[in-house]
């Protein structure tokens, strides 16, 4: 791995602390960081690099799950330093410049320059114009740009942005941050999809009946209503992860493992996605709110009624969607996504539901048989399980469907910005978003933001604690299949 | 299930003690026995009731792995009558007679009657052509004869048996006991293979590369000796439960499910089988005998140094068979059978071996892929086990095999015995060996006895508490496999 400099925008922020310097530090631990180093944290605030070092010690003691070596702490803070920096301000970054010139010359460091904006979105385009203005990416080395989610509000805000992005930065230059991407069982979806033959040979309109795809939250909006009531869980789910994951899910073998074909493979799929219009949206498209209920055993509020909510707000908190992929693999197989908030579960799964042509072989009611079923069970448990049907081994002979199982929860899994660091700091994008699938993304969803804008879509409401409006139960009942 | 009589022969003897008087017990706790039946146990002894009442229940309390009610124990005692009959002696069977139709009276009986010979071979033919000759098995209601292996020494002794059989039994009157037929994993293998379309699309040549089916024992000949000298492992093993093994897992979807039409896809593998000829037989077969070695940690004898074997023995105490199947499902897919005396492990199970054609995708060592494998384990903790492969969930990135399973081993399972007597007392022949399938086996076997006994085939020595001689890995080695 290159030796490098980490310019870290958002410092002080909540974000760096509970993700970004616990995932540096556990690096730093399992040696997976490059041998030299210089880490420059940014922020608005009065700090020294004292102050940095004690908030990043807080920071990996309160969010680090293992255990601390302390020598390890003290000697990864100092590669710590802060500048404190206005984004608006084009000097400020003239003195960035120069702190990381100055580590550069002490660490000896080649002119790698990772910069990662952990901001708000609107200070994206700021950000990366000055970076390029004041010559901090003009280096003799690389230079990356690693920046957060949301990217963009819309189709044409994300390609606005994506327009001025690529002033500073290419597209192989910039990592796009969709932290579902770096949850284990997401990145080991390509393996498993590739490295099986039994798997692969299944994988197929052939064998498979249906995809269902549940993002399920049981909290509610939480302190997040400034950004959520503008969001909806179309922006803040389906969009991004969701799609992310159905790409991940329904692509097909490349030519070869490399990230440009596993990019491409994931692009097709997108561009096989059939785009909703006026009347497919309507059938293929619930929106729903929470209205107040019990979760885990707790009264909970309605969405109306969280602080910071309109209370005529029409906010979609849950959405569930119908999606075909016109494609040889996948033509006339439903993928359904459903993903909501205050639901009765915490899961995020991928279900897999084959075909049971042979289902009429056991037609008594001691033999019925259940269809098969390969799940992949993303959160909170990292699990593959295949549903198949066996007899009874006792005497009743009676068929009955058994798990065979694979589960990690014994396993110390690396946290999703663990990997996805770590990936930036090798150059690997894989596990990124590229410009394509955010577009692509974007252009399918369109659509369906402008229905809820416009009121074209009914919004269903559901008591918080259940799984969701009868609408998303009646989505798949009606092509004669239910949610697993 | 209809009210019967159930007339045991051997009922002083060593099967009946440990097998088939607990199996009748469990199904009585079970409440899984005809409501009113009345069971007559006959021996040359002279025994009387009290005293076969008292055997069985020393039986059941050493054998039976539930916990006992005494009362039902009782109760189930009083059914038992004792009858001491010489099997030569046709006057005793007038008296079996006078009894059997005194407790149909008493007990208000139809006269259902099962015969089961729980005696040695030699026998079968007397017992069979006396229980028609004493007018035994004229009835008003229905006979069925159970018979234990062996059926029959080779393909000609195993005819002439039949014959004679037949004279008294009709083909569907005789219930062949295969106690591998009767374990609960080998009764699930066709619930598994036609009720699940994963599998059922993934069981022919296109996807399998080989099949492995192993018996292996960790005991010896033990006290057993005078019968073994004369089977050896192709007879013990090999003819009947391997077999059998093969015809389960080969077998294709029936047209439906019945025990006439699974009887007919069993025998259709058979039929498919290619016979071996001088030259394959040495290509194809391997015969193997242990010395001495180390088992569990202990030393344990050469075979020929066992009591009651020759010095100079040559009977095989283990085998090992590639085996051919001409039919479109499942051409050029070889089946290696093995089964042996004294070696490593003492398991039985069947390994499904799944082709890898994309191996290449994934072709630097830290990515190198596992062939797909199912693995069956019938003995002695029944599970089901896929090998994928998988992303290692830690952030090396390395792709691992991992097993997802199902496993019964915390369930109480029933015996072999049990299921078997409660299928022949319902008079469902499913899992009992036909006359085609024991001839066809017979058939196939021939060859390899033949060669044998001329010493045609090599005898290849392994110690004790190895995996067979090293003739046995080359025999899958050769054809680019390994034993799994």
């Amino acid at each position: 791995m290159d030796s490098m400099t980490f310019v870290l925008f958002g410092a002080t922020g909540d974000l760096a602390k509970r993700k970004i310097y616990p995932a540096l530090f556990n690096l730093y631990m399992d040696q997976s960081l490059p041998a030299a180093m210089s880490i420059i944290g940014l922020g608005r605030r009065e700090w020294n690099n004292e102050r940095l070092q004690s908030h990043v010690r807080e920071a990996v003691t309160a969010h680090c799950k293992r255990e601390i070596d302390e020598e390890k702490l003290q000697s990864f803070l100092e590669a710590l330093r802060y500048c404190r920096l206005n984004i608006t301000n084009l000097e400020d970054f003239g003195r960035l410049h120069d702190l990381i010139k100055q580590r550069e010359e002490e660490l000896k460091l080649p002119e790698n320059r990772l910069f990662y904006l952990s901001v708000a979105p609107k200070f994206f385009e700021g950000i990366a114009a000055n970076i390029k203005e004041s010559g901090l990416s003009s280096t003799k080395g690389w230079r990356r740009l690693i920046i957060e989610k949301p990217f963009g509000n819309d189709l044409e805000t994300a390609r606005q942005l994506n327009r001025k992005l690529s002033r500073s930065f290419n597209e192989e230059e910039i990592f796009r941050i969709d932290h579902y991407l770096g949850k284990p069982m997401i990145q080991n979806l390509e393996t498993l999809e590739f490295a099986n033959p039994v798997l692969q040979s299944l994988w197929n309109n052939q064998y498979v009946s249906n995809v269902q795809i549940t993002a399920s939250e049981t909290v509610g909006v939480e302190k997040r209503a400034g950004y959520y009531e503008h969001a909806g869980a179309v922006r803040d789910m389906l969009q991004n992860h969701m799609l992310q994951m159905l790409m991940m899910t329904a692509m097909h073998v490349p030519q070869k493992i490399s990230p440009k074909d596993i990019r491409e493979v994931k692009r097709k799929v997108m561009d096989a996605l059939v785009p909703l219009n006026a009347s497919t949206l309507k059938k293929q498209v619930v929106r729903g709110q929470y209205t107040r209920g019990e979760v885990d055993g707790e009264l909970v509020a309605g969405y109306t009624e969280e602080d910071g909510v309109s209370s005529t707000s029409k906010t979609d908190t849950f959405v569930a969607a119908k999606l075909l992929i016109d494609n040889d693999f996948w033509r006339g197989v439903p993928f359904y996504l459903r993903t909501g908030k205050r639901l009765e579960q915490k899961s995020t799964r991928i279900v897999i539901e084959f075909k049971n042509p042979l289902k009429d072989l056991y037609n008594n009611e001691e033999e019925s048989t259940s269809p098969n079923l390969l799940t992949i069970e993303i959160n909170p448990n990292e699990s593959i399980t295949l549903q198949l049907n066996s007899k009874s081994l006792t005497r009743d002979g009676k068929i009955e469907p058994v798990h065979i199982n694979f589960s990690a929860k014994d396993k110390h899994l690396p946290e999703a910005y663990e990997l996805l660091i770590f990936d930036a700091l090798k150059g690997d994008p894989t596990f990124f978003a590229h410009w394509n699938e955010v577009e692509l993304s974007w252009k399918w969803i369109q659509p369906i933001l402008e229905a809820f804008e416009n009121d074209l879509i009914p919004l269903e409401y559901y008591e918080a604690g259940t799984m969701g409006p009868k609408a998303a139960d009646q989505l798949v009942n009606d092509d004669g299949f239910n949610w697993w």
